[in-house]
């Protein structure tokens, strides 16, 4: 009897090797993503796809800031949209078969930390003059040792708005791609109606949320390693296998997952499971089917 | 008894009253279509939403040309498939309730003639010297009285290859958005594949195919004018309003109609009520309820 199963794919699932992100090396990448996940809806498991947008929205903020005086730029929440629109294309064109995309947004709190103070860096590093210019826009910028840098919010996505939408799609069967990037993140407004905003919202927690919303019992984290490691980069790095949630989260609260990187996917793993979810697993992409079948990647059971 | 009925939204519904496409603009004008909207899905009908997106492409087309020293421009098909996920979120957020925006593919023959011959001008005007440049993308540019612009093919929509998805959602309940700027173009290619491919879908020809596969018994083409006239333009203007598809296609084949404008609306409600729709309308965005009515716009019955 299959499972339903969230895949969150990192980005190397949607750029070259290199981590360049031209259309041809997206399409090469998704192609290759979906053989894995072929042999997963292959093995009898429903499946929902999400996807990571880093690279993507880089070269969608980079194109508004060289084209500025020319074309009025569209704000970020608008990138990642457009972003799950076009991988989302590739992969429809790729698995084939009953699949959809649905576009998605995130609900998050105005009140929110971050959009006070921003701190989530993204696109390239400029110039200090050009950063000016962009704060006129009302964006923030911060040096860094490289340059400047863009800062945005990053708030905690709360609630999978087009959920209903998902779920509706695989009770007849779909293979569902949504809340790609973590969603477009939208905030309600005094008077209850919905609006964009200027925002990044980490996809594994979004993912984490999506899975319960959609009463998936394993989720899978798929990024560029096999497992998560005590002391990565260090003299002796630890791959981990199969792990308590207890035994997890110490771990987790003593620093070894670095943030914006392994940390949200431990923590995304930590809250699927402490919400209901079976399991979930953190591996590669090519270790994916193993991870279904319980022998690859770092396991977190409830 | 409430009927199903597929609206679609002209340039005026997302862009300023100057034909502008900031993103305020498009917020603003898409809120306003909404109310439209929101007026006939109290009525108690079910609608499905399609809209084109020429301004919105013409902007990312720009973006992509001057920045593409830079950052690797996108195909014409992405960027269709970027406006379908920045307008669909603007319409969620401002319709609200249950509905869904669905990323759509439209089937087209690989052999149409437009590949081998493209006509349909797209984007703004550039220098010869720009337009050579690009050329050597693979792109082809053509001569006009006011400098050179891009043409692609604009091949005829076959199938909407994702209307089984709108289909799921529709029998749910959901009001659905789909296959903006007429779908994202894609090829059957010789393998059995899809692939995306560069054109340019005519919107409301897509909308008769896509009102036709989702069984919507009328079509509403919303345009910036109240009806189709006769003799547009001339000493002699005669708005057309309830009229026989006879009578219709002779008017069309007389040339009646231009192409590009006023022509494909046309030629989509005669083909919506030749393939089995009950009635098509062609109104302004503020008519819309008053032809669902049957007391305003140009009205075709079966």
């Amino acid at each position: 009897m299959g499972e339903r199963v969230l895949i969150a794919l990192g980005g190397n699932a949607m750029t070259g090797p290199d981590g360049s992100a031209s259309a041809e090396d997206q399409r090469t990448a998704v192609e290759e993503a979906m053989r894995h996940v072929r042999a997963i809806l292959d093995a009898g498991h429903q499946v929902i796809l999400t996807h990571g947008n880093g690279p993507q929205v880089g070269n969608l903020l980079l194109k508004n800031q060289l084209a500025a005086g020319v074309v009025p730029p569209v704000p970020l929440d608008w990138c990642g949209a457009q972003t799950q629109a076009t991988i989302g294309t590739l992969i429809l064109n790729a698995l084939g078969g009953r699949t959809a995309t649905v576009v998605t947004r995130t609900l998050v709190d105005a009140g929110d930390q971050g959009f006070q103070d921003p701190v989530k860096p993204i696109g390239r590093y400029f110039g200090e003059a050009e950063a000016r210019t962009f704060e006129k826009l009302g964006q923030h910028w911060r040096r860094f040792d490289q340059g400047w840098r863009r800062v945005v919010a990053s708030p905690e996505p709360l609630e999978i708005l087009d959920a209903d939408a998902v779920n509706t799609l695989m009770a007849d069967g779909f293979t569902v791609v949504a809340a790609g990037g973590g969603g477009v993140p939208v905030v309600r407004r005094a008077d209850g109606g919905l609006s964009g905003v200027e925002a990044v919202i980490d996809k594994d927690l979004a993912a984490a949320v999506l899975a319960r919303a959609v009463h998936a019992s394993v989720l899978i984290i798929a990024t560029n390693v096999p497992n998560a490691v005590i002391g990565f980069g260090g003299p002796d790095p630890r791959p981990i296998g199969r792990i308590s949630s207890g035994e997890l989260r110490v771990l987790h609260a003593a620093g070894h997952f670095a943030g914006g990187s392994m940390g949200p996917k431990v923590e995304a793993a930590l809250r699927f499971v402490a919400d209901g979810g079976s399991r979930a697993a953190i591996t590669s992409l090519a270790g994916i089917t193993q991870a279904m079948a319980g022998n690859a990647g770092t396991r977190v059971e409830r």
